[in-house]
């Protein structure tokens, strides 16, 4: 098999073959296909597109170019979930321990921020000694002690992707459905999981700005899961502004807990109890939908989430007391509050231009390389639809770097509108797809 | 300037500014635009399209990547013709010597074969001792003394697009008008000429199989040259069989001899007249197309041209007696007769078949590095239309090699067809572009 020839088929609008996609992956893998080959191939799928097989061959190949962990000896059904990126989307430090708590196994493999968007891990490092590089043997042996193990992915798990990635990043052939998918449940089938939930984001501060896009990333995501032998359903969540009120890792750990402690904000609590109870449906843990919501809110009253997240911190090497004293997690004296210049009503607050301004602070990365401020980050104060007058505090930045505050400011100044009518209320959770 | 965000534009269908397409040619130039880029970008180019401006920018920014001759020392308006290609397209051969003759001064830079198409430099190289790498200067001389030089492509002259092709090749971006368009012009431009002929061939020997695709490409070079003050005009000519009887470098080095003399096949003569008048034209030394065509077949009947052949050859290190003495050129002992099976007329003789039955004998390569047999080849014994008797010869295979010589005839088989009805005779020169 030529590598011109395959890229000649795509080009031209055909089908590629399982042989020529797995030829395509093993190549990437191995270093034997030179990246211009592979650059030129991922553009002329990013234009023509994959057909449904394609897509579910090409995830199959990246699987299998590393391990699929076996997870079998751990009894339940392992439920992961995931999301393709949020301002503010910090459910899964919620959900993990609920989902814990309420007996399903949750082996949850996340990434790093990267762009306007936060990531698990930077959050979950920002509680101190908190490893997230567990080994698989390590990450076996929390998911059995504490129900939950929160990890980066390694290097077994679907290394295609990480060249792909790599790749895409810089040959602007990133915004593919397939490949996107690709990606994504490459490596969710790769961490043996039995089932999964999908939070598919959409808007302004989304990957996917129109819900169209979002449904069929969400279509072609379960379509994938189902068809590896992963249970797999998806809701479609807002993006418009930030999900809860807290931007940054430190600030967002606080929230989680407060979610916990049967506080926070309703989106968050409202998203983060969805994604729970389909985790304990699919977790064959609750009877039904009604039955799994209950259950997920129980264990917040009881204490039992919280509890299990100080179980996890502590497996994984963090400190358990921040969950009592927050002071104990990294954060900064100085702060700056940006203020309503009218009164009205807050109509738009852009999830993308106050993820942007976070970065801009240092709480998120440019490049995969850049280290990440655990500190500062932007508390919305007032969210859309709140009643403001003039002078009222929207956002507070919590900032270490004048010069970077300064960014920041410019960010959140393109990012506020205040209009006269009250905005109707946005719906949060947009659709589902199973 | 980020190379992925010109990338971005181009595969959103955008058209890049001056600057983005400088910016591309200067990184291919230099080095410093990794060839995963150049090539996720060409593959964008190839599905999106270039507009004329973008395409006439291109051309422009690979003529810059290296020198543009300054040839105003030498008298006379200098005109060059290019072809994109053919099986038997030898005509180069006979009118650079013609319009020379007829004091048209002609800097010719040619390429050599690759696939199934001959190349200029080598049919030239196979008589004994014919230099065609001069450099620019001894270019110059040649051009002052005898009129004409017919030369390679020197390393000053469009580097960007010595690599741009080598990546082409190798990702499946070949086959796009602008690009294709941007390599032949930015070569044709940088050696310093003040007008150019081109023949764009149609048909299943020639690049662009169809009369739509090959009209598209001449409107996109005749564009360009005339863009860049090189005053440009194309003819587009059949290609569906070779062009007059011989193919392989000597063997076509004796047929355009035979023209000279005022022999040789009429295809290969009308093709070679209608180009070379033109070139009187252009070249301002006819007063109009009845007047080039007579001087282009006065330099025939008078020796002119033949004898001007003579001096070009002698010129650059070539032994000129082969004009007189076809014995001096290589050439193989070994013949084989391919004859017809059935009483009929010939209806089809496969250009591009027996360009790659020719490349098998060794008359040609597959790879730029492979070395050349300039001795072997195949002449036409019976052209399309041409009545046959069972047991005819239709071609005879001048070959050195057995092996080689069974995997030619077995191409050559499928290249033939008989049929029991003349086929009306094809249009030879099916258009132009001016």
């Amino acid at each position: 098999m030529r590598a011109v020839d395959v890229i000649l088929s795509k080009r031209d609008g055909r089908s590629l073959t399982r042989e020529e996609i797995r030829f395509f992956v093993d190549g990437v893998t191995s270093g034997s296909l030179p990246d211009y080959q592979a650059s030129a191939l991922l553009m002329a799928i990013l234009l023509r597109g994959m057909t449904p097989d394609e897509t579910a061959w090409l995830t199959d190949a990246m699987v299998h170019s590393g391990v699929r962990v076996d997870l079998a000896e751990i009894p339940g059904v392992k439920v992961d979930k995931h999301s393709t990126g949020g301002v503010g989307d910090k459910t899964s430090l919620v959900l993990a321990p609920l989902a814990a708590a309420c007996g399903v196994p949750v082996p949850m493999m996340s990434g790093r921020g990267l762009g306007h968007t936060g990531g698990t891990l930077d959050k979950l490092e920002s509680i101190p000694g908190f490893r997230v590089n567990l080994s698989l043997e390590e990450m076996r042996a929390a998911l059995a002690r504490v129900g939950c193990a929160m990890i980066g992915q390694t290097a077994q798990i679907a290394p295609a992707d990480k060249k792909l990635y790599a790749l895409r990043d810089v040959t602007g052939t990133v915004e593919s459905i397939p490949l996107i998918s690709a990606s994504i449940m490459s490596k969710k089938i790769a961490e043996g999981i039995d089932a999964l939930v999908l939070d598919v984001k959409t808007g302004s501060g989304a990957f996917m700005k129109t819900e169209a896009d979002s449904r069929r990333l969400a279509e072609s995501l379960v379509s994938i899961g189902n068809a590896s032998g992963v249970k797999t359903e998806a809701i479609i969540t807002a993006m418009e502004s930030p999900l809860g009120r807290a931007v940054g890792n430190a600030l967002e750990v606080v929230e989680c807990i407060d979610v916990l402690k049967g506080g926070g904000p309703a989106d968050l609590i409202d998203v983060s109890i969805e994604l729970t109870a389909r985790m304990l449906v699919l977790g064959k843990v609750a009877r039904d939908r009604s039955d799994a919501e209950q259950k997920a809110r129980g264990a917040i009253h009881s204490g039992a989430g919280l509890e299990r997240f100080r179980q996890i911190i502590e497996r994984q090497g963090g400190d358990p007391k921040v969950v009592d004293d927050y002071a104990r997690l990294p954060h900064v004296g100085e702060r700056h509050r940006v203020t309503a210049d009218r009164e009205g009503f807050v109509s738009r607050l852009d999830a993308e231009l106050i993820g942007r301004a976070s970065v801009a602070l240092g709480a998120g990365r440019d490049r995969v390389e850049d280290p990440v401020d655990p500190a500062v980050g932007i508390m919305v104060l007032a969210k859309p639809g709140d009643a403001v007058r003039a002078g009222d505090p929207i956002l507070e930045i919590h900032y270490r770097d004048r010069g970077r505050l300064e960014t920041a400011t410019r960010l959140t100044s393109q990012a506020i509108a205040i209009g006269d009518q009250q905005p109707a209320a946005a719906r949060l959770i947009v659709g589902e797809v199973r």
